[in-house]
């Protein structure tokens, strides 16, 4: 199967006018990822050699992030939106004589998996024409039926010109498909429009196919796995269908999360083996997370390393380009951004460490404020292994603090720091007795 | 029928013992509102004009309550507990003879909506005396069966009195009903207290009505509409429902939700189209947020106004009297209380931010604390346009900081700062080379 | 019943290979407590009076946490893996010849309830020999199926084993038992290993002790209640259950959740009638909360007592050994670790309370950091009655301050503050006029 060469034609024009958003529904995320990006990365993990996207709606900002996700996709551009058939034929470019099979998918079927459209390839490979991939649906109403005879699919029936009989059928078209790429063009010439909207219909293909003598097979997935997305609702649904998938894929693979429901994970989300997911930790995009670790209650990671043995939060924030040291720790409401803890070095407590590294075992106070950005530019603050922060203090960066070196508690830290040095920087404490000004007031108890 | 004069009769004197609670069980709240603001909302949102209340149970707050949530509801008190006929004679009073129709309803049955009341109000003007609220039953045992004869409602059977026919049917009685103003005193005066616990049963006024040759119709509504609330699970599935018909509405005018079920919302929660609402924000009461705004995880907000275009969080609080301005940023371990931000200003860490106003383009760093409470009283601090505040700073109320002033790292402001001002109120840093009292300790790697 | 002497056996042998896991499958945790803990706690609330443990894989582990558990467990080793028949003969030596009654329970079946072991136990009262526990299988495919001729159990059918009429029966073989102690020792010498794996199995007692003559019988449960635990799948669909039943217990005494399945509890948390439970709070181990208090969102507790009337959160974390008095609040982005409140004390923004008597009305400011940890030791700090901590302080322990002290906003205090005095260490401010380097840089507006 490999053998055969294949194209992906993946469908994005149309304007998603339910989901009413200024952005092109096919950009909607699931787990941070655009909805298209989740069909390419499908395409490419079944070994289609090619993908081509076909835009419309939204056409410029469609192109520019089809073209970040993935600098390889072919765009194509359907520019009036005349029926699906239509939409296949503005790639007829990228239907090369040199393609095996073709593969057909949609911007916002999101969750079609590398075995199904596998599956499809595998049914050209033993010999049809056209593949249609279909799915048992727990309630057809509104879906084209799949009419069979003898394995073979002749036609696909619309709901409203569908006999009773065949209204009772529950077998419907998913509108992916795969076809040989000798027959796609021939094929899609012979689609008319003579219906209520004067579209041309993809669906067509199949009569036309049957009529010919074709071979048209029908393959069928999980109703979840074909289901479209065309609100918000069902970008949720379909959002919730993903993470539960992921979620248990963690778990199998010795993951440990007490409420896997409240974990919130990202399509590139990775998890080490006992490592300790606690409830309600965010995953943002770029999160890597090493075996034994723990992420404890309440966290929210973006673009960040976590080593083993870590232990992150509760409450921590951790921003990109961050990494956290072998058997690090890193507390309650603490942000690290773009920051590195060595290994067993400790933030524990409301600091904020932004544009840093900091040395193994070395000891950030609570409170801790590196300064990085002066109303102006940004600065890196170097902290050296072994080094203590006392709690409360500020690093006005550019700065380092050397190996070993201990600033006092509520110090301004503006120099550096040289290793083994005791660095101060606050005023001595004055004490008046009997001025507190509290004690003219009553006692209230 | 907007014609018609109309009394809502909100029946909310029972104890609800099950509620283990000193609060009186209308009052626990479904989205941070009433179970009994709920109903009468309803009733006003359907178009009664004219709303009683009778109290019994915890009379004294529930009257309180009542008169803060709508002070035009006229409150009835039934001192003794006998039976739901004898609560609605209670509010005998309120049936004056202009009136045209009645609704009863419960204080704690807080679900129902505004199109049935007006179903139930429809059927009124079409001609009907008497209209009773049913709905099919899931399960219905111990619920009163409604017994139809050629779409007449003919009586309401008890489980207990019920042929096992009677049991077999599942139209059940919600309680509520509606019923021409002019029948309703006859009705209550005919009903008996001849039963086990000597009450008197509204229920018994759709048999009376029937032999009078009344009409009597029936109205259906989904069960999750008029289900009662009893005991606290009870009241959190209540909530349940209540929340995720919101969420499904805000969804379907074009907010996006990640995981909708992770967002709790208020009853009178807005937010604008193309906003996104990350996973676990919790909105307290009174909260706006207008299109495009971006509320990220673990925020927590009440009586706010966020802009559009502004992102707030992760775990952000936001406290009343707040309004965050357009594309104004807040950011983590962040708390605004009765606090103001101009456009585009930026407060993005491990800040408090009390009793303030802070100008266009203002960025307070990490750190600082606005001091609005000194032990006594409260005061305001106001930071101009492109001020910049350094970490760590603490600003004593009152105090005002002008534009672009520039306070140093670290300082306590005390006094105000002139526009264009550099203020600054720290000690220097000394550093002792060889001290850190570190160094006698062998590193421990 | 509770004059029978009873003996229950529970095996947790097992390499559960599927856990993927460093850690024995019986010591992984569900609400915060070793699942064999949950079966060790159920023996002994059904009054059982000794417990015995079978141990294996991991057996030093398993050994000593048991230990840790209830220090008056017996422990066996099973040194090969055999069967289950032989885990039990593995327990001979504790089955003493005053033992009346054993039970059978297993490591990694956690949510069995000690009214199902009572139940197993009676069955024996009333004269059984051997008491099997049953379930009612939704799907039964693959457990093996109860063979019952008028109400006696006469085989387990395993799966393979079993005619198209026996895979027909959805009673199925929890695995659990209860047996007279006379019988058990008899009947287990009898089972031999004549089958594939060459393994002892338990389950062949039954159809022995049907030949004997011997009274044996079933007691059923439900499905949820005998799942066992074979992969963290399974350990999270185990975890939810007993969530879910907590919860509705603590519903039930008078709590109000507004989202109950958001809050995540251990198997220790006690809560008062009327106190709130905001969404999204976790309760760690230790943690009990009296009544009418209001815990938050987003708040973490471990070890802690919250006292009537006080507040907790939003954001509020609070580490063992900490106590908040009656009244008492904690604000948020707060940490409390081994700290005491006195009544209606505040700590109510952005601070780090560790190691600290804090006494009552005392007033703590935002950003204020207690400084326990020199970088060697960790010192306490003792705050007086009334006393009045400015914003941004730092107070370095050990150190005391007195009844209606005040400390000045943003002072690093070393030393003790005498009651009734003001204690300040901070530079006084210096003001620069058009000094501000930001005055350069243009108006971005």
């Amino acid at each position: 199967m490999t053998e055969r060469s294949c194209l992906a034609i993946v469908l994005a024009a149309g304007e998603g006018t339910r989901m009413r958003s200024a952005t092109p529904k096919v950009l909607h995320p699931i787990a941070n990822r655009p909805m298209i990006a989740h069909v390419l990365e499908t395409a490419r993990q079944s070994g289609v050699g090619r993908r081509a996207v076909v835009v419309g709606h939204g056409a410029e900002r469609v192109r520019e992030a089809v073209s970040q996700i993935d600098a390889a996709v072919e765009l194509c551009e359907q520019t009036e939106r005349r029926g699906t058939a239509h939409a296949v034929l503005a790639a007829a470019s990228a239907v090369t004589p040199d393609l095996h099979d073709i593969v057909i998918l949609y911007g916002d079927v999101p969750l079609v998996r590398p075995e199904t459209v596998g599956r499809l390839r595998a049914a050209l490979a033993d010999g049809a024409d056209l593949v249609v991939l279909g799915f048992e649906a727990a309630d057809p109403t509104g879906y084209g039926r799949l009419i069979l005879e003898q394995d073979r699919l002749v036609a696909i029936r619309e709901e409203k010109d569908a006999t009773a009989a065949e209204r009772a059928i529950r077998l419907c078209n998913s509108g992916m498909m795969a076809v040989r790429a000798d027959r796609l063009l021939p094929l899609l010439s012979r689609i008319g429009n003579d219906n209520a909207k004067g579209e041309f219909y993809l669906t067509d293909a199949i009569e036309i196919a049957h009529a010919e003598g074709l071979s048209v097979v029908v393959e069928t997935a999980d109703e979840t796995e074909v289901t479209g997305v065309n609100d918000r609702v069902q970008l949720a649904a379909a959002e919730a269908v993903f993470q539960q998938h992921m979620r248990t894929a963690l778990m199998a693979l010795g993951v440990s999360m007490q409420v896997p429901e409240s974990v919130v994970l990202s399509a590139d989300t990775q998890i080490g083996q006992d490592s300790v997911i606690e409830p309600y930790v965010v995953f943002g995009p770029g999160v890597s997370v090493g075996e034994g670790a723990h992420v404890r209650a309440f966290s929210h990671l973006e673009g960040t390393q976590v080593d083993s043995g870590a232990v992150v939060g509760p409450y921590a924030r951790i921003r990109p380009g961050s990494r956290i040291g072998p058997g690090a720790r890193v507390g309650n409401f603490v942000e690290l951004k773009n920051a590195t803890l060595g290994e067993g070095a400790k933030v524990n407590h409301l600091t904020y460490v932004g544009d840093a590294g900091i040395g193994s075992r070395a000891n950030i106070g609570a409170g801790t404020i590196t300064c990085n950005y002066d109303g102006m530019r940004k600065h890196r603050t170097e902290i050296g292994e072994g080094a203590f922060i006392g709690s409360n203090s500020a690093l006005v960066a550019p700065v380092s603090i050397g190996d070993q070196a201990y600033v006092g508690t509520g110090s301004v830290i503006t120099e550096d720091v040289p290793a083994g040095s005791l660095a101060i920087a606050r005023e001595r404490q004055v004490t008046k007795p009997d001025r507190s000004p509290l004690a003219a007031k009553k006692p209230t108890g």
